[in-house]
């Protein structure tokens, strides 16, 4: 169950579209190499990817330029959930053979009240149908959006079933009564927990987890990678604390389309703004207000 | 905008698996038949079939074998909304292509709290990439499953930008002042309202609506679809007060399960029951309760 190569802070790494609106591939690998070389981890094709306005079949070509481009798959945790089994294990499959360390596993999302019966048998077909003893799956567990909450008896399941399959969970409940719990029961088993909000980043390592992969990643890795990795520091709440300010400073605007417009912003190349419905992208006058909040805190960004 | 051959009452039509997890096409096209000779149009992919639980690449696979198998496009109303503007085009064009006389269109249901300005520009890139004046939407506005409600704005701008294209909508808000305010503003502009649910139906056509899209037509299509054809007449209330009926017998039951296992019961193929995670199949006891319950109101299906 240990995979060695595994930062402990990842990157949703947010996706550049060309004019076209097609994935700019050799600007995202760019993007991916500066996120490297500031210590993180890439998770392509979260939330803040925008996957689920990416198809499946584009999602996987990008996945193997990037890393015939040079992206080590060993710290890379693409997104390969679907509300379909069937473009689940597509995803999944791929990202097995091309060698990612991992994948970051959405449940299926569309249906609501749904049972722990049902999400069971749901990871169960995808696990078998992969069939592949490399298969590392972290749960993501992001209830705000599919309104689905992984229960604690679900996790046993999975992880009784599955001990060497089921790697982790990306949580992004932002309970942190819950993520608690998920760590006393299951960390011990060697289930990794990585917060899904870097404010929980420092509670997260000093109860056992193993990280974060959070938004704010995507314009800050060096000081979040720095966190989880001297959580044990004396000044380790100071730090914490630097963190914090940047997310409060960016609070009150939209989180995606805000990503990319402070990349758009720190790398002047206003084309990483673009999003695809059903988001949309900061107004001027929002652009210029992030801009003046970050100035506030004398946050910027270099080596773009 | 109109387009004559569309039944008023169409089924959401369930879905069978085979023993391998994949649709019985064969079965499915049986069905379809069946829903035919009883007046109902063919809404195929919709919440009740399982839709999202199927591939894009399947569902239009699917499509196109039951067209060459004798179902009638223009009766046929898929669903082809999906997360991804690239899936919606896939399937849209596709059906389209096929002749169908119109596509059932969620809303691009990952993200929430998303902007009415997202939300037209998704359906604006769906219809413009598609580029066919043949293509007809009829928005699926679903809330308690995709938790996004399309305000009047929202319709009053597509329907201006598009008018000939955006035919009409399912509306399963369950919200009837949401309906009849949608019926008022834009029935006389020829836009078709569809119930999401028979209980609404006499209302929706006494407000100038066009029928009903509802799971309940998978089990009882005749009479629903009677009352769409005879509800000027004088026992229209009594009509609607026993379709209602049927409904209250089955209240209790989750609704997708419970249409594949009245279907199973009473044509006696048990292999009808079968659902994709992450639904679960009704137990036996719960079987055994819903046929109690469908016995206390004499009801039955016959010719399956």
């Amino acid at each position: 169950m240990q995979v060695t190569t595994l930062p402990a802070v990842l990157a949703p790494v947010i996706s550049p579209f060309n004019a076209q609106g097609h994935i700019d591939v050799q600007k995202l690998l760019k993007q991916c190499q500066w996120l490297r070389s500031n210590d993180a981890g890439i998770a392509i094709f979260g939330t803040n990817s925008e996957s689920n306005s990416i198809s499946s079949i584009e999602k996987m070509e990008v996945m193997e330029k990037l890393i015939a481009g040079g992206l080590d798959p060993k710290v890379t945790m693409p997104g390969t959930g679907a509300c379909s089994v069937a473009e689940t294990v597509f995803m999944t499959s791929t990202a097995v053979k091309a060698g990612c360390a991992g994948v970051l596993m959405l449940p299926p999302f569309y249906y609501k009240d749904v049972s722990d019966d049902g999400l069971f048998a749901h990871f169960a077909e995808v696990i078998e149908q992969v069939g592949d003893s490399r298969l590392q799956i972290y749960l993501y567990n992001i209830p705000p959006i599919t309104q689905i909450s992984m229960s604690l008896g679900l996790l046993e399941r999975l992880i009784t079933a599955y001990p060497n399959t089921i790697a982790g969970m990306k949580d992004t409940s932002g309970d942190w009564t819950y993520t608690e719990a998920v760590l006393k029961q299951f960390g011990p088993r060697g289930f990794r927990m990585f917060a899904g909000n870097e404010i929980f980043l420092l509670r997260t390592m000093r109860a056992g987890g193993y990280g974060c992969i959070s938004s704010m990643v995507n314009i800050d890795p060096c000081r979040i990678a720095y966190l989880a990795a001297h959580w044990h520091d004396t000044n380790a709440d100071q730090l914490q604390a630097e963190l914090d300010l940047v997310r409060a400073a960016l609070i009150k605007f939209p989180t995606v389309p805000t990503m990319k417009a402070v990349i758009a912003h720190f790398s002047k190349d206003p084309e990483w703004a673009r999003v695809r419905p059903p988001l949309v992208s900061l107004t001027v006058e929002q652009q210029k207000q992030m801009a003046r909040e970050l100035e506030k805190i004398h946050f910027s960004i270099s080596g773009l």
